[in-house]
């Protein structure tokens, strides 16, 4: 069974103990204190409310009906309890309703709706991004109507880019915006794949839809974005009439069956310009950043109840018996947990998805530094941080918790590839966190293509010179010195790979794109294994006390990604350096 | 949507130019003229009637009604159409009205199966597994009654291992077998997991069941194998009296739908005696040791069929402009196959799929040898090759198919997450093989605890010394010397990690245990290099003729193998390195 009690202690230790700082000005109510009680609910109303609809809403689904959505048994009572308690308005801003927390706790707190139940989520994950993209380009009558209604939960929110002949390559969109007189544009178009797009959870719905207009020029300039509700508000704030936006059918998916995913038509549907005209992309990639570390935060979500789901079956489960002898003569077999590969297993599961939560964390302290930073070059720098990561944590997370959710299905053997166990659901439901918001290819592409030569090179900078610094001051520590030192070469493989490509990508495109994934990995392989260097190092300073089983646990998982995750590094800078010719030599016809 | 030509230029040129050899003495019929028509025939069969099966099958999935299980639409028609044909027959013995057709052809057809029906195939494919079980350890009474019927496909054939408290672990089963006076047995006990359980495609089904006779010692060396037909065979050989085996209800699964995984009871059920008492793990290996490899083969018949759909879809699909530049200025964009992070998961699948059928024939081929051995040393050599190959076989090529079909969904994007181009499907299908029929730690398991110390380690050689005499042989060759001193390399680190192996596990079975999984991959890795490097031998030598592309294909692949796939090797030697004290060091209570 999908297994699950939320991992509080190491939140914890991530919140606290290894980026603990002091609360940013603006946020100075957030104290550990605070901090921690908002986790212990959060984990209270997921564990309690939403994963006990996650397997019964994947086999039910979400059902289309005469143009409407109906959401599986239980959501909308969940939903409701959901926005009641204010978890909609958790990071929203305080002046539109919001609670204003800090993003590191957000996140974590995001991370648990994943673990419980990410179709639910997705439904107030899509109206968060909706609200952050018009707070930062709205017009202030705009986001005077709207924001608290987004904030509050009681309006939801989409993203209306993809159309079926385009994804990735939204230059190619045709949806187009004609001005009307009062100042309001006619949207038409059609566009597919729209999360929430349509459901039952809302009284109302407000789409971010890109779209052209009449005198766009072609292609990715030419984009304006526009905000579509469901319900054209009336004088007093509430849904008035029906909107030209209809739901015309949903997708049958792998996964994620309880999120409605949407063919959306737009037939003379009224709409508001949010920011500046052919600015679109620009506005509508506030959206998309948030939305990628959200969908990194999926991966480690995922991955957290594959691991306990897998650990809880493999404590029970009687197979065989140990290789180096009978552990438990009083049982018929030994459970699974003793034998070495399963162990292996279970390890990698934890490793990556306790060193994906520090690096999410460590992402989100700097979203914090950014908004609330004392000064301008504080801000820069921190923005510049969180765009070098947003690719890493969002195709390396959900690589990552895509192979833990595939990990606990081979824990559970043919019992994970049956519907009981709720296992291979895991399996359905991460795939697709690999694929929207931007395929990992894609993420790959933008570090080598944007994140890397940006600022010339001082945005790999945040990253690089506190690891450079870490080794430095840590190389020879009594008890971690000699993991420090594999990792460093680790960390030379990444430098030699960076070097490689700034060289060969500054003449020639295809060498960065050859490379993109293999350097992705490779990054965020070295990332992880920084965060479980200063975790292992907080572990050996505090070994010893009462929690000494948690430091210990922390030490030993830090040695099996040293030695048997890390290894990898070496493995892809050999990938990359082989360059573009074993890609590009192939004739297309010879496929 | 799922695109497929059966590869049948490849598949000759693995047949005829790689693995080309004199028929062996009782195989002299089967010339190349007569396996290109057998496999052009089988093509025919698969592509026409299979593949339109395999998207509508996986949709309506099996159902259960009554103790019934009807299989989806089309799939009688399909099945008569193949029995009749004489697929089934293809490697079935002369004597019992097979057409005795070397394993390498009928691994090929297999193949050609797999990738157009995965779930069609179980059917007849647990049908031979049972043939060849029977033909091994079978009475002769049994044996002429029921392989005819078995080698037609008039009847169809399971196997009856797991229990719901054991799978991976048969000692523990339960299963009980009394015997009658008339010399056969009362069948009593629950099996899960049981593949063609029940179905309506044949009108009697051969159940070859495990089960402990009264006086069986405990564990794994009390256990015997029963043959429980679901119809007892009247005096003319045609199904009787209903025994007492039933259905009680079909697994939901997450993929493989068209393929009914049954719950069976066995009430009193009238079975008899295949082999001798208390050895039924010997009789069960010999179909679990074919169906291991069949399961090989469906990893490789789903990767070819992942891979096709991706080329095709990546041809067709135009999104982005090519980095080097717009390629297709008539267009409103380029097709995806322009961009190099496309061509990687295109070459990967590709590199991968190829290589593993490479492999699949070779390992054919030797049982071919075991089958018609000349002399005894001939036969020995040959079944140590396959022993040696069997749990590589199995689990690498599972593994790949399934990251190939995981590629084709990348390549797909968001296209590929819903059910309409039949993608997710593959990825869904592909997923059982790396669990069934032995998980690929089981494997892995079995490769370092079994078939390395065999005989002393001379299994092995089987493997090295073709190898070892190819890197001397072809070190210096003007074309593909540089890839063979890569190759050598990483078969260097399959050496070492050997010797690692060797040594430790000898005092203790946990290091070998704890190193497993990584060593399958690593031994895994190398034995497709040594299949690219021969491939590419014969490239290089008859490059240029009228099929120039064919031959300059396999030589860009190769390359793509040795530089961008082969260098994991060197990360995996370090893994394996680290040993066992980063699994084991962790105890239990702190997972």
């Amino acid at each position: 069974m999908q297994s699950y009690t939320a991992p509080l202690r190491d939140m914890r230790f991530v919140l606290n103990e290894l980026h603990g700082a002091p609360p940013l000005p603006g946020q100075d109510d957030f104290t550990p204190e605070l901090t921690d009680t908002i986790i212990e609910e959060a984990a209270k109303f997921c564990t309690e409310i939403l994963l006990p609809l996650n397997m019964s809403g994947d086999v039910e689904g979400c059902t289309f009906e005469n143009g409407m959505v109906h959401t599986p048994a239980g959501f909308i009572a969940a939903y409701k309890g959901f926005s009641q308690a204010g978890w909609g308005a958790l990071n929203a801003g305080q002046q539109y309703g919001g609670q204003g927390a800090p993003e590191t706790v957000a996140k974590l707190v995001e991370e648990m709706i994943c673990s419980c139940n990410l179709s639910f989520g997705l439904y107030p994950g899509l109206a968060h991004g909706a609200y952050l993209a018009l707070a930062s380009h709205g017009a202030e009558e705009l986001k005077n109507l709207y924001l608290p209604k987004l904030a509050s939960g009681i309006w939801s929110g989409t993203m209306c880019l993809t159309e079926p002949h385009c994804g990735t390559d939204l230059g190619l969109l045709r949806t187009k915006a004609t001005p009307q007189t009062d100042g309001s544009y006619h949207i038409n178009g059609a566009k597919i794949f729209i999360s929430a797009g349509e459901h039952d959870l809302t009284e109302n719905i407000v789409h971010l839809v890109l779209a052209r207009l009449p005198d766009a020029p072609p292609g990715i300039k030419g984009i304006s974005l526009f905000l579509v509700p469901k319900f054209l508000p009336d004088a007093a704030q509430n849904p008035g009439p029906r909107n030209g936006v209809s739901c015309a059918a949903i997708e049958h998916k792998m996964g994620l069956k309880a999120s409605a995913t949407c063919q959306m038509n737009f037939d003379d549907a009224t709409g508001w310009l949010v920011g500046e005209p052919h600015r679109g992309m620009q506005a509508m990639f506030t959206m998309m950043n948030s939305e990628r570390l959200s969908v990194g935060t999926q991966g480690l979500g995922l991955g957290e109840i594959a691991y306990q789901s897998a650990v809880a079956y493999a404590r029970d489960r009687l197979q065989g018996r140990a290789l180096s002898g009978t552990k438990f003569p009083d049982k018929p077999a030994d459970p699974l947990i003793v034998h070495p590969d399963i162990r292996r297993m279970l390890l990698t599961m934890r490793a990556n998805t306790q060193g994906c939560r520090a690096l999410c964390v460590w992402v989100a302290q700097a979203m914090d530094r950014a908004a609330h930073a004392a000064s301008e070059t504080e801000r820069a720098e921190a923005e510049e941080f969180v765009a070098l990561m947003t690719p890493i944590v969002k195709a390396l997370f959900t690589d990552l918790g895509f192979e833990s959710a595939n990990l606990a299905m081979q824990v559970y053997g043919g019992h994970g590839y049956i519907r009981d166990h709720g296992i291979e659901q895991l399996v359905r439901d991460s795939r697709i966190a690999m694929i929207y918001e931007g395929t990992n290819g894609i993420q790959a592409l933008d570090l080598v293509g944007r994140k890397l030569p940006a600022n010339m090179g001082r945005s790999l900078r945040r990253f690089f010179h506190p690891v450079s610094e870490f080794i430095e001051t840590n190389g020879q520590h009594p008890q971690i010195g000699k993991l420090v030192q594999s990792f460093a070469r680790g960390f030379g493989a990444l430098q030699l790979a960076t070097a490689f490509i700034a060289e060969k990508g500054m003449t020639d495109a295809e060498e960065a794109g050859a490379a993109a994934t293999d350097y992705l990995r490779l990054f965020g392989v070295i990332a992880l294994g920084f965060m479980w260097l200063r975790m292992a190092l907080i572990a050996a300073e505090k070994n010893g006390g009462e929690e000494a089983d948690f430091y210990a646990a922390k030490l030993v998982t830090a040695r099996f990604y040293i030695e048997r995750i890390l290894p990898q590094a070496g493995a892809l800078l050999f990938t990359i350096k082989a360059g573009k010719a074993p890609l590009m030599d192939m004739p297309e016809a010879a496929f």
